[in-house]
């Protein structure tokens, strides 16, 4: 028996949570007087409550497990909601320790008192749950850690009064069983298996752990064998790819080349997938993208296991020996001059390290780098899940923890940098190996598009000042420096190369900050050729018009 | 009749909103494109909502009406919940416009696809309201300024979905009639009257709106005539004081002492106010801070006219000619040599020139500040009236925004910095006249108070750690440089006055830094007579044991 922090602790590495990502106060003094208790758990403290969910997102996504985030109340909790919708979109687990005042004092409505559940309720729908006593924390924190875990990955959010955390009583409790999630079954199997040989144009879609190698590998025997094609979701939690996996073409964040895209075929098969949809609504426009001649099935939902799923697939349709498509090694050649968008992600792709893990969120700067990167050395690829931007940092950290012996490269747009940008000092505490690009291009360009598509009318100077963040151009080598990472500011191929190969070569953090001044125009011109590299299934010729629209 | 997005705009500014603090995306593009087509709304961008919220809160302190927020969905609006709930524990109108996805694509779960009622509900609890089209859309925002208008002032939410904004078919609404708020009724007044007349020691505890002058100057005429003492809650939203002024005793935030100073009164009067309760819970100790021997009344609650009930009070206790007692001026002597907290606190109460707005979020850093400016010259005080640190930085654009003639001070921990510190960005697009003063301790200290409070056992180097931001050091004054904000770091009490002076005399915003690498125990031991001298009731001689327990 002890405290209820202290068998808390205990409970967590137990179960094989042995990092917390924290911003800690006064009711969380007990959890975190615990930690000297506990020699397992690693306590990693953020500046902001968005990077510890961020990165308990991107230690997840990597370690195939949740970390803890350790949050101040109902307003703490707040801080991390942005990156805690990401993860619940990505369907990765976490699992949340939100602090409260003790139960005594809730009544009183002292200023830090907030409706924590409700707070919480949007992220995690599946699990909130405030702890009660001392007695009965344990069971319920082994509750919350089973949720988290399961098919699918979900946030768990367990509200730990005070005086739970300091009274005595508590005994912590075993890791509950995990039961282990069911495959697609046979009937399900049988009947795509029997679309697939009728020879109609087939795409399998994977998504969520279906993007992982195995999954890969069965899929691509079935691609080898059936003569189907590999789409992933547009934005993937975790993407295994570059040289010598199966290749798979991300179905595009354009919706007219979406909607193309699928358009080559008679059938999708989800396979932990949802059916597509446009990312926003556009006047007049369907959400909905998934064409009318093409047929949907689902082999396996979000809560069955793919991997299993795709194999019995694999057998039904005797692919077990068929050898999978593989990317060939292919790297963009040097890339020369003054830089734009389009010679960073060059320069990724030329000098990308080996087992690297890339976290994408470059946005408009990042939409060449697909092809770019395809045929790099094999790496991992997390992107922006649930859209909500200030991800990347974050994502950053928390991959760097999970996997300290990789090179963690980390690409954000300079809007997106701000949300989190407090990461770069756990970053600096921690010494991890991430190196982060940003792309300087001193614009919200994202909306510059999208003001177009929406078809905003009357929009002038004072719209377009909204999505212009030049006046002042943030100095985010600068801004690196004063948070005690190293950073360099650079405008030339030349020095790109220079700055990727000194941070690759010494350990700890580093920023490059690319300076990319090229009007959007620039940008959407060179941008259709990669794009088009990325999308092979895209019937061709593009027509004029469809070509106008996404790069005019 | 135009689309949502322009009638909106037009409906926002009939009713005297033309600040609106931005962070826009997609689905707000037809409300940007608006902008331009009615030049009395000024739109403010800022790179991260809790910036944007912090603002508005701000603003309205000091304009004494709401300023509009514009959230992208509820990623967006949940960057933004912590500066909200500070709003609405200061009873602060704020009005949210918070994007949402087109009506007809909310079904298909996009990315960003989440419960935007759910996330405001808790900030918002009195209004949270999704248009429903454009022929209802400006009649539920002329509904959400009176809602936020209203006394207690509070956060509306009015959420605005796409297809709401960009479809034709709506009309501007004129401003609702806005009710006046009563005055307590003549038998509250009556009774409280008799109260005083026993003769009984009694305080006024004056919250919210009762601490601006024209309250200031009803109460201390009271206390003039009647022998009262003036106390103010712990964290004023907007408190005018300063030479000239009556003065007013804030209840102290260490629950020992405020329980103590509360002893000294038979009765205290509620005003706008609520009974005093701890921040925290503490093992063992009472939340409840009123001593049993004091009895409570209430003049005025939030929903009424504090100033005009303090008028009835003070016309049925004949004080109408007493002349109130009012602050000398006085400032502190000129500090010397190297900086310590104390010494910060010195110079600026030394220096701080006329009809400044001081926005004090230095917690421990701050504790002496109190009495330090006591007899500066008159300005208005706010502070972080929720708890939810990262409020200094927005409060103060929002301040300098409202009242562009005034110089604003805002005086911020090092650790409270970091939550918002994109301000400093819009301070600088805006060239706002904000003179930040950012105390450099490398500490979160106040958690190192609170770890003793709580009694935490057994904390060691780990937790230790958790409170310590001193690895990496942050260098602010280049973060403020890279963010297009001067900045100076200075540790020397010389260097600190230079640096006042010229932040004072050039326009635009500025960044000092205080480097104060002091232990917790030395300022702790400074603090305790500065403290005492803001806290006259107090019964002296203190017991050894309170002051250990205070300053060890």
């Amino acid at each position: 028996m002890s405290n209820g922090a202290h068998a808390l602790m205990n409970t967590l590495v137990e179960a094989g949570i042995d990092v917390c990502f924290t911003n800690p106060g006064t009711s969380e003094m007990h959890f975190v007087a615990a930690l000297d208790s506990e020699p397992r758990m690693r306590a990693v403290l953020t500046l902001f409550e968005g990077v510890a969910t961020g990165a308990a997102d991107g230690y997840a996504r990597m370690a195939d497990k949740p970390a803890a985030t350790l949050l101040h109340l109902g307003c703490g909790l707040g801080n991390g909601l942005a990156n805690l919708h990401n993860a619940r979109k990505g369907k990765v687990p976490v699992l949340n320790i939100v602090g409260d005042h003790a139960t005594d004092h809730v009544p009183y409505d002292a200023q830090l008192q907030s409706d924590i559940e409700t707070v919480a309720r949007n992220v995690s729908p599946g699990f909130v749950r405030t702890a009660r006593s001392p007695e009965t924390l344990c069971r319920d924190a082994a509750e919350a850690i089973a949720a988290a875990r399961g098919l699918p990955g979900q946030v768990a959010t367990l509200i730990l009064p005070a005086d739970v955390s300091w009274s005595e009583g508590a005994t912590p409790c075993p890791p509950l069983p995990q039961p282990q999630p069911p495959a697609a079954d046979s009937a399900t199997v049988e009947t795509v298996a029997e679309a697939i040989r009728t020879g109609a144009k087939t795409a399998l879609l994977l998504g969520g752990r279906a993007l992982r190698a195995p999954a890969l590998e069965a899929a691509g025997r079935l691609a080898a064998h059936c003569g189907v094609t590999l789409l992933a979701e547009t934005f993937p939690t975790r993407l295994e790819r570059g040289a010598g996996l199966p290749p798979v073409e991300r179905i595009a964040y354009l919706a007219e080349l979406a909607t193309l895209q699928l358009s080559a075929f008679d059938q999708l098969i989800l396979v932990d997938a949802k059916a597509p949809v446009s990312f926003f609504a556009y006047p007049g426009k369907p959400s909905y993208l998934v064409p009318d001649t093409c047929t949907l099935h689902t082999l396996a939902t979000p809560e069955q296991d793919s991997l299993a799923s795709l194999e019995a697939l694999v057998q039904a349709l005797g692919a077990g020996t068929a050898e999978p498509p593989r990317q060939p090694a292919a790297r963009p050649a040097r890339p020369r001059g003054k830089l734009t968008a389009e010679k960073v992600c060059k320069a990724i792709g030329y000098r990308m390290p080996e087992h690297c893990i890339l976290v994408d969120e470059a946005i408009t700067s990042g939409l060449m780098l697909n092809a770019l990167t395809a045929g790099a050395p094999r790496h991992d690829l997390l992107t922006l899940t649930g859209g909500a931007i200030g991800q990347g940092l974050p994502n950053a950290v928390g991959a760097a923890i999970a996997c300290p012996d990789r090179p963690v490269l980390a690409l954000v747009g300079d809007g997106s940098a701000m949300y989190t940008i407090q990461a770069l000092w756990t970053m600096a505490r921690e010494n991890l190996n991430v190196t982060t690009v940003i792309f300087n291009n001193a614009a919200y360009s994202i909306l510059n598009v999208e003001l177009e598509r929406v078809g905003a009318e009357g929009a002038g100077d004072k719209a377009r000042a909204q999505l212009d963040i030049s006046r002042p151009v943030t100095h985010y080598a600068q801004l690196a420096r004063s948070l005690g990472v190293h950073g360099t500011r650079v405008s030339t191929t030349d020095a790109l190369l220079k700055a990727l190969d000194y941070a690759w070569s010494m350990p700890g953090p580093h920023l490059i900050e690319v300076m990319i001044p090229e009007s959007l125009t620039g940008l959407k011109r060179k941008m259709l050729p990669w794009l088009l590299r990325s999308l092979p299934s895209l019937p061709r010729p593009l027509t004029r018009a469809l070509k106008r629209k996404i790069a005019p």
